[in-house]
């Protein structure tokens, strides 16, 4: 699953929305200690073992996570949009401009939450989902973008 | 990521629900022409490299998929329960009955399907979900069960 | 409420659904430790005090259940389709074909469970329904039964 | 089924909804010649039976029903709220408070009849429903409610 | 239009719901300064001409309303029953057991009103409805009561 | 009732939607005998008692109504749309420019009839509605004309 | 399946809605290039080989359908109400009082299109429905005719 | 309509649901004494008539039935799903994969019926739909198999 | 905040619907040990401190509730509707012929509990709301009451 | 925006549904007064300084108008179909098979208005709408249609 | 449509919401080749034949599009809220305290795209709407823009 | 009511959401003339009588205010969130987070405004709840925060 030594690095953005940089802060009792500095550490680890470049950005404005889409020059996107996952037309929009691979990560099964949590507009663009692993969702997203952009172009179409 | 050599084999049941095993055979523009069998060696190939002992079955029946949930003594599940996913609450009740780990996988984004696909039972019961991937989401769960197989009680309770 | 001695032993049949075979298996902490097998002899006992002959069966698989009313000759039908109770209308019409008195039974009061749970389609098709009382519901329809076909066919009219 | 002869009297208030004391007066050729008086006569005898002491209560007036429930020192309550099933909250909140056995009847099967008759908020507070049965559902609750009072602590956190 | 002279008298009686009490106390800009006792003395006097007995009476307790409609003993009834035309079962199952004509009046027309007042379950046991004609609705439903009385059952079976 | 004998006549319009020409000539056994010609003759008698010009129109084609509404220079209009009462948002429209008395009428009691009967689009526009009085009620309809037509303006805002 | 010779002809009337006059004119790419004449054609010549006496005919009108049938004195009647279809419970109701035998067709499969068209008036009436077979669909619908207008009747009731 | 002497045979598999088999042994006040055995006699001789091999089967069992779909080899399907019509997108998922002609039939109107009856899952896949129309609509549906197996490819782009 | 000395006395309402009774005598597990008796008593301290005159009803009865509001001249009315704040439209009706100002109180905050208590039909009359607050909502209530009677005419249209 | 002077003239249809006729004779109050001449007398300069030949009709019949547009050799619409915008399935049929630019006008912002005027089924066929802006929303259609018909094929695939 | 020469200059602003600066650059094939540069310096052209000052601005950012609006001293708003036309209130109440003329402007048909795109917030607050004519839809609301502000106060209220 | 003097003082964050910057600034015969300025005035007045440490913000931004929250290290907060009251997941997000107590402020009654208005994210998170009391909620709210952070732990638990 190693990138071949010869071929230009892949790059990889990972973006992070509303409260999640608030992970690990305030009741532990509840989503652990892991924070979201502690996700960034073990996914920049993991990508560098896939040869990924990546970028990880957090906010709490849905523009500037609109903006940093908009003027991403990536080959594929993780995204865990927090809150606005349920309820932005906007975010979708830019990821339908997005032209490379994209994965919906959450850290909870949305899906057996609160009933305004088990609707995704982020779904409408997102080529594949993980939920409900914890900081594990984003090292597989990882393995998945890695897998996606090094299989062959005959591969893809496939799947 | 490879299993402590003293400890005994995990073992985990891979569950495959209507009609996945006329996969590969008809309609390959749509589908690919990978096979379920082929997905089964993938994935034995790669339970193998996690120490995890792995039975692997698909079924049109209701009752012989409850019948096998029932019956397992596995530490983890992975199910694509196909059509089953979005109509059973008697599959979601053998699923509720079962005390190890449950993942759920689907080779499309069921999320961005038609409107009666897009909702699941099995999320009811399931710790995560990973779908849109293709044949690769089924190794990506197999690493999902081997990461929580292996990690420490107490880590476990914070993820 | 004894059976007249002279008259022939009148006949029930009691069908449970999917997963009622893990009653009391996992989970007692939920269910009790009470097993199908211990309210099979219940109802044995019970059935026997009033003179009635008692089939008791179980399956995960609707079309067996389907397959058990058709072929049924019995006056009457105790069921506790579990899960198929919310999805079933072939259960259902195979119901609406026994000519016989059908009582619906449910170990929980489904209607205050989950709200996919709050829907009958057995309830289309049955006389009377006993839920939320335990295996004691068991022996309240069988007493139902007994009481329904002993009575005079006026009486009957007018219930 | 006796109960014990030196323990105290168990007591059961069962409360009837509006037009209920219609019953039997009006449109025998649907409900039949059974009055009230003879459902409560047929109720007051089999409490005896079970050692049980009864009383029996009916009013067209929701708040009458209320202060029923608020005055009431018995361990059990059998309720058939009639139209008040569907639409008192008021109902409901009173039986929240109240600590003893609950149990719904109603002489139809409420929930193969109208749409608005197949709601009911008394069984979000009720332990468990009985309908279809006629004046047999009283008796049968009676039995239910027996059961109930004289079985061992143990045994009621089980079933 | 007249009844015959040698006819016993017909008799009817007109109920008002919750308020109606209230009727030209307050806010005359908006509902004018007729009072209930004026279209009380406008009814008696039309009964009259039409020689019927009159019954008229108000209460804003539910179970008011109820006794009264079990109790009476007339051959038609005309109800205008406020609020709880559109929430109160337990009405119109004593109206269901009613075995006169009934007529259903609202000063206002309620199906050009707010969305809860839309629905009418007094409807459902009503023969006719009359609304939007103010106290004159009243006097209109005498008139219909009149008629269906008076005419020959050959003629109502058409009707 | 009468009109005063000085004062010129008042015109009212009485419109027939589709498939009321039908009435009495099929399934007599549900509509009676009464034919539409019969409800004019009738309508006719009793318009010249009060003092009323009256025109009695019927129609299958929606336009044709909507045709004779914007036409009229009537004061009055008693409107028995039929099914287009459900479904014409057009003749809506034009009731709406009508500037005179308008009731509606149907034979039936629409409101305990089929769900899709149950929605009027003429009620947002009319004054006043009967329904369920058969014949009968469009000559209460003409009463309630005669009665609004000839009250003082003063009385017409309080009602 | 040919009518017996010494009885009397069969008469069946094809009605057929809304913009079925522009079939096989305007994008035949995706109707074909059979026209409404064609289909006229292939059922007259149908028809006579089944001894039934037809008459064809087409309308964007409403109120022009609803005269046929109200104004037909055939047997059977072949009805394609296009948009109509879905919203005109004028049709509906004509049809209702239509004596004879009712089959509904359409070209398409109606239920596999745009969620507005997945509903039928009409088929409260009919009798059955065929569609999804294109000009076919209404050769088999006269096929269905002669065979209920040729059947005994104690065969009628049972089908 | 005869099939060419010379042209192979074309092959039609016709599938029946749940509680088919009981066709004609209950309840023939309803559903007539039609069995589903002299539905087969009737189909496989109009098959002959068309130069078609017939295979036909029921089960109660929604496993059994996709088995069948999945390992059939037949140009064409006939399928009467019965309640699996409403409730089963396993069926529906066999059925796309299924690449012949598929026609949907049901013996009653299903669109006249219950409302959890008019919604087919099995209308997704189908080509065309036939029902209300007893026995017969077999017959038709194989009429228009044995129609669109013989026409030419360049009419079938066209219907 | 104190009132002029020389102005004469306001006069306040304070009416508590069903089950309020109850509070602080049963479960105080959850609701705890305040009785209405023990807010009755710190209102009355409260109101004194405003120069308020208040008088402060409980009862399970709706129509009692109506008569007092119909019947009260007070200036002000707080409610605390319970059970009947989401189904009351009678209770609304009386509210609405208040003239005064009228305030909605709920010791806990119903917009976080069962749905069918996140309506209220108080709400469409009243001026304010607060809940959540437990007893201390009454005594802000008072001070709401006390700012608005007090304030003059000028200021309270522009709030 | 001047018509090459050697291009042979573009036909444009203005088509007014029901009650439009109406417009500027009644309730000037509301809509003011200019008549549908008016705008007749408006779009007609308009249409010769684009160099368009129109053609202006209004109809209350749903038939006329899709007479009109099946009989429309023109190469654009601009449609007001007043109420049958939210109601007429047939004439967006008869629109989906017009092959010219469609414009849908509104003189009122429909999607401020009544919740039934929130949606039309023209919309469907409708290259652009404009609404809100009155009698100059037809003048802006028509500058539209000039525009749409007098650039380069190749613009037009882009806008 | 000049401007008087000695008017005062009208101001308009032009607001664009997220993504639209996405315009032209990504998936040309699908929205073209013109860029939001190239829209406004369209509009810059069209405002000044009108005699308009124009402000052309764009945000992906919901608060700096409602800070503009607030800011605004504009006569007149032409706004194309993209994805925040569906889900904004905020953005709608900062127009609906902007007191100048209102335009809701799409460069696609809202209308016949996705569900949630056929809702807009803009258009509570808007006075018209133009939306499917892609960039000319600008210079449309440019020309009504210029069109409102120099017509006579007289004339705006009959529009 | 006035904290004990020697105990530290206790702060309190007030947050404004979207446009309420605007307050007193437009349209004051709605809103009046108050400005939030002065509200801000009024708040921190009272809160000096709390002996409370006030902090008072708004903003149009929904990133701003959930950076304020996530900021805050205040022991209360008081948010009148406006319209993204109705719409933001993410702000209750970061309000579940929040450890101290929470009031929801509104200055008019959403509850019987606009449908859209009547439901609050904010609710599932704020312990009590205030509106229709205009800038008297904020003061209300104050008096509210000073009880609670005043008040003994054991009296908070049963409130």
């Amino acid at each position: 699953m190693n990138p071949p030594a010869s071929r230009p690095l892949h790059r990889v953005l990972i973006l992070n929305g509303p409260n999640l940089n608030q992970l690990g802060k305030r009741e532990p009792e509840i989503y652990g200690s892991t924070t979201l500095a502690t996700i960034e550490t073990l996914c920049r680890k993991h990508a560098q073992t896939h040869g990924l470049t990546m970028t990880f950005q957090q906010s709490n404005h849905e523009g500037v996570l609109i903006d940093a889409i908009q003027n991403s020059s990536d080959e594929a996107l993780i995204i865990n949009a927090a809150a606005l996952t349920h309820q932005s037309i906007a975010l979708l929009d830019s990821l339908r401009a997005f032209t490379g691979f994209i994965l919906e990560v959450h850290l909870s099964n949305i899906y057996k939450r609160e009933p305004y949590r088990r609707h995704s507009y982020i779904s409408e663009a997102a080529d594949g989902l993980i939920c409900g692993l914890g900081a594990q969702g984003y090292l597989l997203a990882l393995d998945a973008v890695a897998h996606h952009l090094n299989e062959s172009p005959k591969e893809k179409a496939h799947v």
